[in-house]
């Protein structure tokens, strides 16, 4: 129990348990799992719908369409550069809510925990989730545990289902996407994935690479506040932005057309890419966003994601257009275009 | 290959896959996971959110209160007599969301998949679930898919969360439960656990215990239409009715008799409780509910339960008492009165 949590200088002590790791008598729905709820869990996550310890939250929503996401987190390693498996299941869908244009409401939570998993690593993760919820302003609202024998899971898995309003005005739909379109990039491309693998070879850089982990629904309020005209959003995750980007060109039908120069990479990314054989257009990111918007909301949009501290590094990645429908293609600096085409394979396994 | 699913005499044969097995490229968010998703996964969820694809679904509902549960199913076996982990992900967060009396809308679904899986075991699961969707009319809207390496899971887990919307006339509050309730049980206990149980050990009966795995939505809102002074509804799973009514009796600061010779049980289900040492009070359902109801209501709720199928053998299982206010007692036949406490330890690991 030497490990113990700081964030920004504030420490999270683990509170006195009777046992140092996690049992199977945790997950049971007896007296062990009351404790481990109302010892570890609830202090955390304290809130209304929460502390009724009813089998489901009830919430007082307005009439409209609602977005709802679930995602499971299996990343490996559990801690990181930069974040962890918690902040991760906050963001990841936080993220995949707001892109939505919905104002982010609630989350659940579900967690699978290996029997022996440190109590002091659970309570870590705990509070990194406590921390990122508030950050996100949201409410966990309901949740579940299981604990499974040593050996029948790796450490933690977390699985986050999101809600939220989606304010009627907006009509956000990637079908929509048409030639004249730009698209948008809020920052630097595959900084999560690299700080995983990185993590996870055990690969020396100067600097470890920092998981941009972060939720977006901010930023997105500010770029729908002020462009309601915005065609999709959509956070490039697993299968990085070139997946993100086929998956547009194929629903809208158009081509999309990307500047191999304008790609924002930093370079220690860029050489941990270059040593590992990837091409960080195809690497997972937990906390960018794409933008596609109409050519004429293109640089206002830019100018908001500028302004956010989460979009410092924002760039017009490329353009919509009616050549090579269903397909997305790279402009080099030698003036070629060559296909980007959708992954095939594993290229990066629990990555998030 | 050689197993086939066949559900009631229709067979709902393995698509052709390029694989056997689950490869850890079938969770890149590559072609391979477009593949499972388009050839084995929507032909068996096909509704217009799902099939979006995007990440989340937009859902249009009324304002109002809205019910939002999750649960992980990590059962093992994953096979058993009565059921599969796939219909208990779907019944079992039917049943977290009816209990508070919403009309279940929409479940999401998460899976995480362990390398190697076979093909047709996965295949014959979301058949399924397909199916006690079907059942329960409800709707997978929106859904995750990873894998993880062969022995960093057992098989398969699956997360699902839920949402319905509470019709505004009803209140149901398990703070509400008053001295002069009645505590009504819809079937037999025990059966779920038990199945899990003897089939984990395998136990040779001479007819294997069956699960009562079902969806309750249809039975809830039969008995909530008849009576919509229902206190509360829940559905005794881990931990079984003994942990309900504790939960309940400290919810409400009230007391709970229970009557021994009321409790039902199946023979097979007492012998096989016997042989293992447990109390069928613990032991999980998954196809019940408890309904606590004002006194003067109980007769009519009970002839509401027996009147469908899953409910013939509901019985009046006990009273609500201004005696031992947070406790739980059973009146046995011999007319002593004993205490039933909140489980301690593990009783039956991965039960659901």
């Amino acid at each position: 129990m030497s490990r113990k949590p700081d964030f920004d200088g504030m420490a999270c002590p683990l509170p006195l348990m009777d046992h140092d790791t996690i049992q199977l008598a945790h997950g049971a729905g007896g007296r062990m799992s009351a404790d481990l709820l109302e010892k570890l869990i609830l202090p955390r996550f304290s809130c209304e719908e929460l502390n009724r310890l009813e089998d489901q939250a009830v919430l007082d929503l307005p009439a409209g369409k609602l977005a709802f996401s679930t995602d499971t987190f299996v990343v490996n390693p559990i801690f990181f550069p930069g974040g962890d498996i918690g902040d991760l299941a906050i963001n990841g869908t936080v993220n995949d809510v707001a892109m939505s244009g919905a104002e982010v409401t609630a989350l659940s939570v579900g967690f699978i925990l290996e029997e022996g998993l440190p109590m002091a690593d659970f309570h870590r993760i705990l509070c990194s989730m406590e921390k990122s919820a508030a950050t996100a302003g949201v409410r966990i609202v309901t949740g579940d545990t299981k604990v499974v024998g040593h050996g029948a899971c790796d450490k933690i898995f977390i699985n986050t289902s999101g809600l939220g309003v989606i304010p009627s005005h907006l009509n956000l739909d990637s079908r929509l996407i048409a030639p004249g379109d730009k698209i948008l990039l809020s920052g630097t491309l595959a900084d999560h994935g690299m700080a995983v693998m990185t993590a996870r070879k055990e690969l020396s850089f100067q600097a470890p690479i920092q998981s941009d982990s972060a939720a977006l629904n901010g930023m997105i309020r500010s770029i729908l506040d002020a462009c309601p005209n915005v065609k999709a959003l959509r956070d490039p995750t697993r299968g990085g932005v070139a997946t993100t980007l086929n998956e547009f060109a194929a629903g809208s039908n158009t081509g999309i057309r990307l500047e191999d120069e304008r790609i924002p990479v930093l370079s220690e990314v860029m050489g941990a890419c270059e040593i590992l054989g990837i091409d960080p257009l195809y690497v997972a990111n937990e906390g960018k966003l794409i933008a596609v918007v109409p050519g004429q909301d293109a640089e206002a949009v830019l100018e908001i994601m500028r302004a956010n501290e989460l979009g410092r590094e924002a760039v017009i990645l490329g353009d919509v257009v009616a050549e090579h429908p269903g397909m997305v293609t790279l402009l080099t600096g030698l003036g070629s275009e060559r296909i980007v085409d959708m992954p095939v394979g594993e290229q990066l396994p629990r990555i998030c």
